[in-house]
């Protein structure tokens, strides 16, 4: 349903338990950068009205977790702060094609595929945390992560017949496991 | 209350007089870009907490302005479309200064001064078209940009003395008066 490659391997479980306060910092970030996603990707494409619709509503989504992640590092007085970013958004955004409408395609691919992996995290997160507080918030979040998963993949849909959709959908999940299986050593969500 | 340097000319209610659909698209386009602007505000100074709580609030309500504006053109069978833009903004964001605390003082002022214009412009519209639903629409608009505006002010005085910012926003002013007086052929919400 993920169109993932592979699982979050225990080198990245390894970072979280010894960097989780950096981890969830970045947790902030990728949810403000998911909802900046979206808005550009309204003004990108914002003659198509279902597409500014699906991105409002994830404009709106995103920035709700947002204060959530900053309402939970506030009630455990860990300073919100700006942290170098890891290099998963960047090498993932190699991967996308100059031109519309093969750059829309990958864009708004590359966009699901991010949200994919979120939702994966934050289950795996869920499941090897023992604070429950932290797994019963990720546990509720990874939902809305999948549903944008298929929005992103739906929306790709306008731009290209689904067999073309599903076929770049397929090289660019490769790409994403490689990526993520590279890993990074800045220990972040997406590390 | 809007610290404008000068009204609206007589040369722009010539242009909506003649251009109206093309300057109701360029409504659609600023809705837009006013709530891309304050998501870009948030990204930059993303530790601010109250700088981001304002801006989510105006990309909501930016948002919800751009479907009023985009279901008034559907009622009226005109398409939306994309539009070479005026060089308002362009000309406008040429005055921000590179470093902060001086760049975010004037990027708040001049998102702040475009509400402001916005405002005084759609009041000016509201009075000036015969089109009862038209005058209707922008007189329930012109509120929110004034508070708009309102916001962007105080916000400035987070990375500025209040004296200093009040200073630098007479200066942007004046320069925004120059602009808008200089004019835009192309017929434009800030032409």
């Amino acid at each position: 349903m993920l169109n993932l490659q592979c699982a979050s391997s225990q080198r990245w479980l390894d970072q979280v338990d010894q960097y989780l306060e950096e981890i969830l910092i970045d947790h902030a970030h990728c949810e403000h950068k998911a909802a900046a996603t979206a808005m550009s990707l309204l003004g990108s494409y914002i003659e198509n009205r279902p597409l500014c619709e699906a991105m409002t509503e994830i404009i709106q989504e995103e920035l709700e977790h947002f204060y959530m992640v900053r309402d939970l590092l506030e009630r455990r007085s860990i300073g919100f702060r700006l942290q170098p970013p890891g290099d998963y958004g960047r090498q993932l955004h190699k991967l996308i094609r100059p031109n519309d409408p093969d750059r829309a395609v990958d864009r708004l691919l590359i966009a699901g595929l991010i949200e994919a992996r979120s939702c994966e995290r934050f289950k795996r997160l869920s499941e090897h945390v023992t604070d429950p507080e932290l797994a019963e918030f990720y546990a509720s979040l990874f939902e809305s992560e999948a549903r944008h998963h298929s929005t992103y993949v739906r929306l790709a849909k306008e731009f290209a017949p689904p067999a073309t959709v599903h076929a770049r959908l397929n090289e660019l999940s490769a790409g994403e496991a490689m990526i993520i299986q590279r890993g990074c050593p800045l220990p972040r969500m997406h590390s």
